[in-house]
């Protein structure tokens, strides 16, 4: 069916990034939409922050779009150039190749849930504004290239 | 900058539908958010249905999937398995091939808005359920292929 039954697809926290950059994420809860939805042109993910969760670590992507639908709650977007308030029906798009390191975090006590979608393009690679940390297809590896052991989650 | 100034954007209610296929969309007002975000990935749109407004005719893409994230107020989802409600948060996937005619129309007495994507595919053709009419990338035809004097719109 189009309508797509968000709460019967089981929600994780995994993240494949490397400790101490890992532990943000554990209040991150996330589904994706697109292999339930039969989606292949781009890639979407239902997002809920629990209060003190982060979207991600502040990245960008090199060869990949996104764009960021908020839905219920309220959070705190934070890239270069500062922060600004995200409330339900409230839209950010990051344009491939544009090294403004983004993320959302969820600064009050309740849930905040957005959906993202991402141009899915193979070979993507990006890095990490606030972190010594890029990544690759491959997995992540400091700015001097070196690689660390944890492999990327898809 | 990342977040999207919305009301910024001038919305427009224009459709290259022909008569009288035209009629129930002039209470569909449509911000195109990709140009202003500078997103080339996929197609995103900001939509809002005044009262009876309806998205689009009933209709299904050949070659593109469609993502739909409904935002604020109420609508009516029709497709081939019938009717479900649409409120904020709701989630809806149409991936490409499905001849699925799917619409939303807003038969409640207060404005809705949602946001949809579109895959953005080159040479996308498709066809509508309820009307002797198919789409390509070149216009408008009836079913046996004889074309219709409008223009599609972009």
């Amino acid at each position: 069916m189009p309508k797509i039954d968000v709460q019967a697809i089981e929600p994780r926290n995994a993240t494949g990034y490397p400790a101490p950059f890992d532990a943000p994420m554990a209040k991150r809860w996330f589904r994706r939409l697109a292999p339930v939805g039969g989606l292949s042109d781009f890639t979407a993910s239902h997002v809920k922050l629990e209060p003190g969760g982060w979207s991600s670590q502040r990245h960008w992507h090199a060869l990949e779009d996104e764009m960021l639908v908020m839905v219920s709650g309220e959070a705190v977007m934070i890239d270069d150039g500062g922060r600004q308030i995200m409330r339900p029906g409230d839209i950010a798009i990051w344009p491939k190749g544009v090294e403004n390191g983004h993320h959302l975090v969820n600064e009050g006590d309740v849930p905040c849930v957005f959906v993202v979608m991402g141009g899915g393009v193979a070979g993507d690679h990006g890095g990490y504004s606030d972190i010594d940390m890029l990544f690759t297809p491959d997995g992540y590896t400091h700015k001097d290239g070196t690689p660390y052991a944890a492999k990327r989650m898809w």
